[in-house]
């Protein structure tokens, strides 16, 4: 059975949680606490050298990390991944926009507030400049749309919604974002997520 | 045929074009100035409204963006992927961590550097801290290995070689890293890169 090591606060880890539910494959889940240095022991950086969760140890025991590439070899010929070529190629760009562009802004904000108690007035300005783009790129993508990718629910929208739904942590408003608000709602229903915003 | 929008400076950029040049995939490549702000013109912004480069256009001329997925897309059924779905996962896993933990400090650093103009003294110290850390990474990793999966060439090699090459140009000695020293040289032969470091 995998196993999942992982802190419930991080939705990177939230994102493999729910993509294993969602497809009902078996887990059991090991906390780990980022906070006191849990992915720091000589134990954790054998399974993983970079020292971040998710790490997740596979049915036979090889450990894999990156919540986006546990994402795409737990999901490999469900309809978590679009057939057409291009649809799954697009769902990929939105994996690395992700990492890239929305995570180190909107998740980074939220620890920073939620976890170290900086108050939101107090956060770097392009922090939230940052954040702030990554919500209005998601917004203009889903205006008018149900899902990012192929009108149904993808990878694409477990892992940005992860991030996306504990926005308000850091003090922004998805009311701000209406299709994104909208989206956020649906894919917490539809996955389901029960984890509390 | 491909047409790929980049930057020459941006190893990003030159990752899209290898992968083309190793595949024999013909492409055309248009120069987007990043320093003169064309990755921000309405016409960029419609083919990738985060502004970003590399941007390809496929053959039947659709957009897709990130450097990573581009990559991807392109080697579907190439040997650049790995056959086994764990090697597959593995190099998605430094895929995934080139994008999060290796660009955002090596690349920077370069980019502060030298098209910024600061000395590398005055670099952020976190900064150069996390680049030594992912240095340090890739080094332990290709310790007794002559690549990063799979015993062979793969994307991961690809992606991983653009910026650690130029890491030199951010006052980063890859003499300190012996093993990706040998391996810079040994991508550099094998793809090959016509580029000068």
């Amino acid at each position: 059975m995998i196993k999942i090591f992982g802190d419930p606060i991080s939705g990177n880890c939230l994102k493999v949680k729910w993509t294993c539910e969602r497809l009902r494959i078996p887990f059991t889940w090991q906390d780990v606490d980022i906070m006191q240095g849990e992915t720091r022991t000589p134990s954790f950086l054998s399974m993983n050298p970079a020292g971040q969760v998710p790490t997740v140890l596979l049915d036979d025991g090889r450990p894999l990390a990156q919540s986006s590439a546990i994402l795409l070899h737990l999901s490999q010929g469900s309809d978590l991944i679009p057939p057409d070529s291009y649809d799954r190629a697009k769902m990929l760009e939105w994996l690395f926009w992700e990492q890239y562009s929305h995570e180190p802004a909107v998740a980074v904000a939220r620890f920073q507030v939620k976890y170290l108690g900086k108050a939101p007035g107090e956060l770097d300005s392009k922090l939230v400049e940052r954040s702030h783009a990554a919500l209005k790129r998601l917004d203009d993508a889903l205006a008018g749309a149900d899902y990012l990718v192929a009108g149904r629910l993808t990878l694409a929208d477990i892992s940005l919604v992860a991030y996306t739904r504990m926005a308000g942590d850091a003090g922004f408003s998805l009311a701000d974002y209406p299709a994104v608000d909208a989206w956020v709602s649906r894919i917490e229903a539809e996955l389901p997520i029960r984890e509390p915003r």
